[in-house]
């Protein structure tokens, strides 16, 4: 199925990529993206994609340099997890210190940042990152590099917790559970504007958004910054933890399959036939290119997500029938958990979307259609352009050197009877399923559009749904 | 006075110097600032101020440059007048386009733009300029250069004026007098959101921002950006033209009195002798530091202000009495306007400060507490942490050529009867004289402390709060 899908829909896709940098070539070679070149009309840019494949083709038999298709941000893939060894020692060390107790989201943070997905990030951020992050949704670091870094990763403390600590330089980190976790060394304590950090991070503070009244309203007045160490790898035990793989095992795999390119796709929604239709036609013009070996990860967003997305397990069993059913193939495909939680912040948290992937490996990323969006939360409109998540990413500092792909949104084309790139010129002709409209699918029992959706990926979906209406039902019924 | 005043505290008063940049140095020799050095405190920043200086020595009769102690943003001074010579030519096209009236506000932007003072930007921004400035406080330039830009420099319309410009490239500018101001060629129009303009700009949305309700709140929901050429240097026929000189008349100024530094001091209120100490201090370390001729740019804000500040006529009086009194000296100092509106909005609007005193040859730059800050305006609090001005200052991108002088606050010393920088282990000796406090003293007629300000410039201070009185008065009885 996903063939005739291509075949078909090929001439529709236009991609602007953006010139595949080798790291010595100064940036200004790489700007700008015109606004007429989001989706590829500019000749300019596809000619610089073409002459630097032209030269990878010159260079014939050149090695694949392992594990260094882009280097991480900083230089060094960040790893904080203490060695086996003196773990041990360590954690008698935690165990002296006045402790912080996380939060199940605070302990996502601990994960992406031990595993060096916020690379060169080493801890919860300081005071100096934090605004940096705040004011310009970037890092300088000492070399004079910029790095990007668009959300403050910050970990926020109450009065109480702030005054037992005092004034040790060191605090031991313990999970919901009590569990000692490992620790935040020299520490800097400073104040939680939680206003200020709404405002510039959503570009809204409208009461109803979900990583807000989730995480940011319910947490302390202080924020707390220091190095952060792991006292071990950290662990879910919910049968998916063998999905989450660490940005170097993401990177060993690559070389593994001996990956030329590496295209992430970041999602939190079941996959479609426009997803798979984006991503196997995305690795046909990168066949095209002249790269010999493009791997695609499909990257589907592990942490935090509000309560109406649909749930990990259920979209880590829709993914894997995506690949059973053939939509996807498993040989050039890596399907993996990126523990981030979800911020629902748009243009600001698409560039952290497509900077962790970087410090995974991925040389290309797909933009589309109001990534990271969702519903204003009190007024009948998108909260962010649909069109600025993508012209934010292809202008944000630190990420030059990452080739990104941007892609008209996809909806199912009526006419044709297959999922398909928009074609505003007959708007009439396509139907834009939303997870409001699979669920009312699944509920009334109706099939969505043949071409829709890979049979046993529906049926996956199906099953949730009917699971939520029953417990629906089971509560009203109380 | 003011030679007292500074004898007894340059003790107090230490600054951190960045290091004073040649273009051609990499930023990496310069970062970072750290927390603690924001008051001079680290002394590797005054070892990189005084080796600076030993290398300006060493180059024994090194010969002034004309008109490049700092290059403006973008390498060339953005001037935007049309010649004389084709001034009618350029009326007669402009007469023919669809026209957009402008507000009192939107042409001070113009006389901004127009003179150069946000060189590079050539006109109202355009929606990618609109962006890069919103997220990341700075823009990208085709040669790969970041300069800084953190205030959307940006022309609302509304719905009307929207259609009737219709499918035209270029518009003519009206001003509120219905006299044509100019044109803005290749025109782009995209929408205004102005709770995410607000929100990322102030870091709040609250009701009772200044420039919001002047400005924002009233205006269209459509921006339109372009290339602006005004058709003659922007008049306001107030008395005080002479005083509005555009960065390339500062420039040649400081040419002609041979100004081996320059250091800029932006203020919307009256200078009172905790100013001039400060002042008069930066010039005496930085004759200390080698150079032979510091040349002070004391240079009020004179475009859109709150209510409640003190006018810029009588600021302009104000300031010449001080020069008068000899409180400054006439012949180390250029007092300008700089004619840009005020935003309020703390950190995000110091950038814009600093980065338009660029533009006008300032190579150093004067920071205090709390710049462009005000008071939240429904909660009882500063609306900006008053550290986070010079902190994000010292951080911002596009800014690392400029030498950032932050400095402690100023209160009068009781106990050493003069005004003297704010010592926090003996903080009850200190009174803070605000606004609202000077104007209870003239009101009830009752003199500030002696030594607060110089007699010439407080009496222009209580003929000015008197009259309001009055006026009040007068309204009350209405």
């Amino acid at each position: 199925m996903s063939l005739t899908i291509k075949s078909h829909l090929s001439s529709q896709f236009t991609l602007s990529f953006r010139k595949p940098v080798s790291k010595n070539l100064p940036s200004s070679n790489l700007y700008p993206l015109r606004t007429n070149s989001i989706y590829g009309a500019n000749p300019l840019l596809l000619r610089f994609a073409m002459s630097s494949v032209s030269r990878r083709n010159d260079g014939g038999a050149k090695p694949i340099v392992k594990s260094s298709l882009i280097d991480p941000d900083g230089g060094v893939l960040v790893n904080l997890v203490v060695p086996e060894s003196e773990r041990g020692l360590k954690a008698g060390v935690a165990e002296g210190l006045p402790k912080v107790k996380l939060t199940k989201i605070d302990v996502e943070w601990v994960h992406v940042i031990s595993e060096g997905w916020a690379s060169p990030l080493k801890g919860f951020m300081r005071e100096r990152e934090y605004l940096q992050s705040l004011h310009f949704n970037s890092l300088r670091l000492e070399s004079g590099a910029v790095v990007n870094m668009s959300l403050p990763i910050v970990l926020p403390i109450d009065d109480d917790t702030k005054d037992k600590i005092d004034k040790s330089a060191d605090v031991g980190l313990v999970g919901p559970d009590g569990r000692l976790i490992g620790t935040l060394r020299s520490i800097e304590i400073y104040k939680h504007n939680k206003e200020e950090r709404i405002a510039r991070t959503w570009g809204t503070t409208a009461p109803g958004l979900p990583y807000v009244e989730e995480v940011i309203t319910p947490a302390g007045d202080w924020l707390i910054g220091g190095d952060l160490e792991v006292l071990q790898p950290i662990k879910y035990n919910d049968g998916m933890d063998h999905y989450r793989l660490s940005p170097q095992q993401l990177r060993d795999e690559f070389d593994k399959r001996q990956a030329d390119a590496v295209f992430a796709f970041q999602l939190r929604n079941p996959v479609h036939n426009g997803h798979a239709l984006l991503m196997n036609d995305t690795r046909r013009r990168l066949l095209e290119m002249g790269y010999k070996n493009p791997i695609l990860l499909l990257h589907p967003l592990g942490g935090f997500t509000k309560a109406d997305d649909v749930p990990l397990d259920v979209r880590m069993e829709q993914h894997s029938k995506v690949l059973e059913d053939g939509v996807l193939d498993p040989e050039t495909t890596i399907v993996a958990i990126f523990p981030s939680p979800m911020h629902y912040a748009g243009p600001t948290e698409v560039q952290w979307h497509a900077k962790s992937r970087i410090n995974a490996g991925a040389n290309f990323y797909i933009v589309g259609r109001d990534p990271a969006g969702m519903s204003h939360p009190t007024e009948k409109r998108d909260l962010y352009d649909p069109d600025h998540g993508k012209k934010v990413l292809s202008m944000a500092p630190g990420l030059e050197k990452l080739n990104i792909l941007p892609f008209r949104v996809a909806a199912y084309d009526k006419v044709e009877k297959k999922m398909a790139f928009f074609d505003p010129s007959r708007g009439q002709d396509f139907l834009f399923i939303s997870g409001t409209k699979m669920r009312t699918y699944a509920r009334t029992g109706e099939n969505p559009p043949n071409g829709f959706m890979c049979p046993g990926g529906w049926e996956v979906l199906v099953k949730y749904y009917k699971s939520l209406q029953a417990e629906e039902g089971a509560a009203a019924s109380v």
